[in-house]
């Protein structure tokens, strides 16, 4: 079959024919979601719901002017063949898979909060630590040397070569953001700020290079490679990490690094939120504990499932696994102040940070957020390879 | 056409057939060279040469009972054919591929020396460092991120992508060597040293598990990746690369390294020389001004190739070239121990060190190729990234 767009009547028509309802049942679907690259449907019948998406051949919030691999679609299928496999329960269930259209079915998973969201509404997810921790440990050692056959792990590369969606990254997470590109979408009252300090900063700009460098070189494990709390479902009991179109074969710390500096974006940004001081302070102490808790859990689970499943006689080596976590630590903390930079006037923004609607206060906000994430990136190898060490500097410089 | 392995009459019949010399013309061919892994012929009429290599399914010097693909004549056609568009001049010209028959057929080199055996008669190659760092730097920058595009860059990863390869590497170079495996040649009067000291060593182990996870991981441009002197022929006037068919994308110090290990390997191997002291003091005086001139040319010719041809943004940073060089330059030496270490007792020998018949004579060769090798691997770092405190330690701790 050949690929064409689908429409809600399409989507109809489309799964009563693959048989993901039973035969005959009538069936509803309704496009959902914000939609900013894909179509996202929600098809219906009798009380159980499913979720369709399918890759257009361009950016959708932009339009045909901004083409992008339908391939896209194909490696998030991909992925998620393989994230159930290595950390089942923590990704959604993938039901059906169509590469000619570009077109995946997967459970819905609307009844959980985007994550996101409820970190704007100060909620709590009290698995959260404990089930990403699994996610990322499951990823980062599973789809290693460490653990693969050398064939497989070559065979892994090949298979997740994702050339268009990591130029997205390499250029509006690693490039834009230190240059006052045409991309960046700057708030009015930041541009003094980024014109006359945070773009003249050429060290910061060195150090980003030298994260970037990593990004495009260091094939470690297959990378989720777009992991902020937009890309997880959660609620109390429950977390999903969804949206793996942009996976490859990448630096392991890169989705710790992304996570981590979503969590401190939404610390900071509680500047701006409608609440009392309690609440805030609060708020921000289980937001640090969870980063600690993250870290401290990945840290262990790497670790265990290391000494109970290595394959690679490297992890018959004496210190080995100790010098390759702290490095591993090092660069989640450079990764971390990447994703918090791009944030604040890159293209990708943060719901956390823009819904405050006064731009000064807002630009207050931002500047914060910059004038934290330089240390971090900076100073990301001073820290004693202690998460600790980076939650106080957290605590210390906003409050 | 399917895959059949042709003998001198069948590539006579091959030659002819495709055109490779004038319609009608006698041919005759012989098989020539040591042959350790594949079949290679010289095809002459009329006074003209050729060279026909084909690849057979399995290591030749082994047999039958140890396959290997046949893709590594497709790898080696590929590499050939980016080395000559980029290092023109500096690798045998490709006149005919036949993937279907894993077949090359190159430019005869049999006029030049095969360098490996030319040092070992202390022949001097004047222009040999400069040719080899052309080679190096046209390879390292312009097959790098640097350079290429980023969709380019990625194609070349998963164009040479090549398991099979590169698992002999990672076990024969960076496993075997530092363990009691079957696959090891040691020298009996060698094993002593191995067993009570050598294999004991964890520290260098820990090393060196560094520098195979760096060969594992770092995807930075094209390696020839066999980059020894029995890879390479030469006169007065001429170098060629030959026989690229481990390449493929990783550190791009290895190359470096493995070079530099084979010259520092020939320069303690002159102990064991028929020659008199001050031809012995005067070849190795060459041989290390040799080495610093390949590592300070090629330093010199990548930044040039930088400053005129980059095109990824990272390279208008200041400061990130030094930097990277640097790194480079750790990692050469890295590379130059770990080849002076599986090249003492791994499967693969230097006929440097094996022309010396007895075995005891032998075995003190050996022991001082692997007690210069763990200073410079252990103490790669603290050369001050110059390359004449490398040569200084070998010149002291060898004489």
């Amino acid at each position: 079959m050949t690929y064409r767009q689908l429409d809600a009547d399409g989507v109809v028509a489309y799964v009563q024919a693959s048989g993901l309802f039973p035969a005959g049942a009538a069936v509803e679907a309704r496009e959902i979601g914000n939609g900013n690259v894909n179509l996202v449907f929600q098809a219906r019948s009798d009380g159980r719901a499913l979720i369709v998406k399918q890759a257009v051949p361009y950016v959708r919030c932009v339009g045909p002017s901004w083409p992008l691999t339908l391939d896209r679609a194909r490696i998030e299928a991909d992925a998620l063949e393989i994230q159930n496999r290595h950390a089942s329960g923590l990704v959604p269930r993938l039901l059906h898979r169509d590469d000619d259209l570009a077109l995946l079915v997967m459970e819905d998973l609307s009844h959980l909060d985007l994550m996101r969201s409820g970190m704007i509404q100060l909620r709590r997810y009290p698995r959260f630590a404990d089930h990403i921790s699994t996610f990322l440990a499951d990823m980062a050692f599973y789809t290693s040397d460490f653990y693969l056959p050398p064939h497989d792990k070559k065979a892994l590369v090949k298979r997740f070569i994702n050339p268009a969606m990591c130029q997205l990254i390499e250029d509006l997470t690693f490039t834009d953001p230190y240059y006052d590109a045409p991309r960046n979408i700057v708030n009015p009252a930041l541009r003094g700020y980024l014109e006359q300090t945070f773009w003249k900063k050429t060290a910061l700009r060195l150090d980003a290079s030298k994260m970037k460098y990593k990004f495009l070189t260091e094939a470690q494990s297959l990378l989720h490679d777009d992991l902020h709390t937009g890309s997880i479902f959660a609620d109390e009991e429950n977390t999903r990490v969804f949206d793996p179109e942009f996976a490859f074969v990448g630096p392991s710390a890169f989705d710790l690094g992304i996570l981590v500096g979503n969590f401190i974006i939404n610390y900071v940004s509680l500047d701006g939120t409608d609440c009392t001081d309690a609440q805030r302070r609060d708020y921000r102490r289980y937001l640090l504990a969870s980063v600690e808790e993250i870290w401290d859990l990945f840290r262990r689970k790497f670790a265990e499932r290391w000494a109970r499943d290595a394959t690679e006689i490297i992890a018959r080596v004496p210190g080995f696994l100790g010098q390759y976590l702290d490095q591993l630590f090092i660069d989640t903390i450079g990764y971390a102040a990447i994703e918090m930079i791009r944030r604040t006037h890159g293209l990708a923004h943060n719901a956390d940070v823009d819904r405050i609607e006064d731009l000064q206060r807002r630009r207050d906000v931002q500047v914060r957020i910059l004038e934290l994430a330089e240390p971090l990136l900076m100073g990301r190898t001073g820290f004693d390879n202690e998460i600790g060490g980076v939650t106080q500097r957290v605590k210390h410089q906003i409050g």
